[in-house]
């Protein structure tokens, strides 16, 4: 293999790729990347076995062949070359080593046979469709913080993505929860994913294709099968297995008959959570709402260290209400609403909260109580 | 005690103070501010029982008084407290709590008697000078990086600031070493310093020092005994113990016969030593420098991962030489260099080498080579 590609082409193409990389790897072959160079193109597949990326990006080809080296090494060569360099890339079968060569500088990289390096097979799938980067972008950002990180419970470490029938249609839904709070974001559903199955997309999937969707026009090719789900676009193609679990019916945890409606500022009230949490340790880290008319007094009393409270205007006509939360669970909720203002949806304080922006039901929020 | 202060200046003052507090305490105590309001300013002390930061700002004073509260909590608080907010703070004896209102927050903190507060005692101090708060930055800057992380060796676990006789002159001077590595700053000996006695400062006190020296045209006032250092401004005293013990006699490790000179652009030195040292492991992270006439081959062989070399024009007209360094000791040095090239002496591949800021002697620094 012999290729000469511009720094900045092989840099971004590395980064993406090297990104699934784990940093500790029992298993050599898993910490390189394997590089394929052919016709006017060189591509770099890195995998963990649960998610493969294979980036491609033009390169002057002169000789076609292929390697695999150390990825975390390469990407931090290419990151240290000078802008605007010229990177000859040079695997000679022979020697067992890839040259690189850039200006004055030399490299001369160990590699391993690329027949050792695990190439995730391909699969039949059974839905393909094309969305747009802002849509899924959207879907996968607002429900990943309440992914749950508890191991046992492995069929909630992701995102549950399925079509759901909603009062505007049927919709693309991406749902997670880790039993105290919960995030159900809809979207329309696109052409062709009427018969999506439903499939948990692991966090660390949901991370990596977070990457992939920065430009918001892009058009990007999904395709789900029973086991696998693949995002594809010209440049890139992440495949990824999903998580073998049955989501739990979540439908069941949305209240449907919250009537106590208060609204307010969604900044002030992130604001005011972070102020009064200050107080209170790290552990118990309860927030009281005191929601009287047009008035929310939020609080936290940590009896060794203080207490404080903060009072917010707010827009609620119901009767009295006290509630406590988890301050992180506010913040973290309060922290999705970008346009409006936020809308709490209280029954009694022992019952699930929900939270949504305005009134727009396509992102809607379930938080657990917490006595205080 | 009763006060009403501006936001921003309370802020200030209380990071200032708060940076000494150890995060980890077992004497309750020590997590806490001593707050004083008399007349027409409010004072905040900590302190680790090492050093102690008072810090003095004007405020209304309602009513003079002090107490201690959580000085990270305090700081969190004042921190989240939007800008531009006049915050008052009210100590009740009778009820052993701070109270802290600003705007529409409130909050109460726990606090600890005054007189628990263990405060510095006052010392008489054999030396006293002021010097441009530059001066003394660059003094302790450049010095720093050299200071041992080795506890065992405590006396070098700070830097040594002595008068010294060099050519110019009697001189302030800064020294500090890990054994690998030396730096010897020199400036010229203010008026009054002539006495000073040898004190060995230690690391979190040159820490804490170069937060007070942002302002380089401030006067610092400074007082040296043989158990103390004080740095003082009009609104923040600084004081410290200083290490008990002897700090080696250093000069002995200062090549002067050093003749093989190379004179090299600081910067690209700099760059072409972190991109070859990126094959190699952690661990021993040996480059070999060869020299020949007017040229420098940098070079890392790690026989498990691969091989890196880059070329440099530098100034040299010696003998070929060969010589091996730890890769962060010569990325440490070289960017101390700001202003002119970087100039080698070397004597052999076996012999500490020096290296300083173009013919400037007032910043010079020694590494000891490795064997490659």
């Amino acid at each position: 293999m012999k290729v000469s590609i511009e720094r900045s082409a092989l840099l971004k193409a590395m980064s993406r790729a090297q990104s699934v990389v784990e940093r500790r790897n029992t298993i050599p072959i898993l910490a390189n990347v394997l590089i394929e160079a052919e016709g006017a193109d060189i591509s770099f597949r890195a995998t963990d076995l649960d998610i493969e990326v294979v980036d491609k990006t033009a390169a002057m080809v002169e000789q076609a062949g292929s390697t695999t080296v150390a990825a975390g090494m390469l990407h931090d060569i290419v990151r240290k070359l000078p802008d605007g360099s010229t990177v000859q890339l040079n695997a000679d079968a022979a020697t067992g080593r890839m040259e690189i060569r850039a200006g004055r500088s030399h490299f001369s990289l160990a590699t391993l046979p690329r027949e050792d390096f695990p190439v995730m097979a391909s699969s039949e799938y059974d839905t393909n469709f094309t969305a747009k980067a802002s849509l899924l972008h959207r879907l996968f950002d607002k429900a990943k913080f309440a992914i749950s990180t508890e191991e046992t419970r492995y069929y909630l470490n992701g995102i549950y993505l399925h079509s759901a029938t909603a009062p505007g249609g049927q919709m693309l839904r991406a749902v997670a929860t880790d039993g105290h709070r919960l995030a159900c974001i809809d979207t329309e559903l696109p052409d062709g994913a009427d018969a999506i199955p439903g499939v948990i997309v692991p966090r660390k999937t949901v991370t990596e294709v977070l990457k992939l969707l920065t430009d918001d026009d892009a058009q990007i090719d999904v395709s789900v099968s029973e086991t696998k789900i693949r995002f594809a676009t010209p440049d890139i193609i992440l495949t990824s297995k999903v998580i073998d679990g049955s989501f739990p019916d979540y439908t069941r945890v949305i209240p449907q008959q919250n009537q106590k409606r208060m609204e307010v500022d969604a900044k002030e009230f992130a604001a005011a959570v972070n102020l009064v949490s200050t107080v209170s340790s790290e552990r118990s880290r309860a927030v009281k709402l005191s929601i009287d008319e047009d008035r929310l007094i939020l609080s936290v009393n940590a009896p060794d260290s203080g207490a404080a409270d903060h009072e917010l205007a707010v827009a609620y006509a119901d009767e009295k209400l006290e509630i406590g939360f988890n301050a992180k669970y506010l913040l973290e909720i309060a922290s999705q609403v970008d346009r409006e203002n936020a809308v709490f949806l209280f029954n009694s304080s022992g019952d699930p909260t929900l939270m949504r922006e305005g009134n727009d039901d396509s992102a809607i929020y379930v938080v657990m109580p917490m006595r205080v």
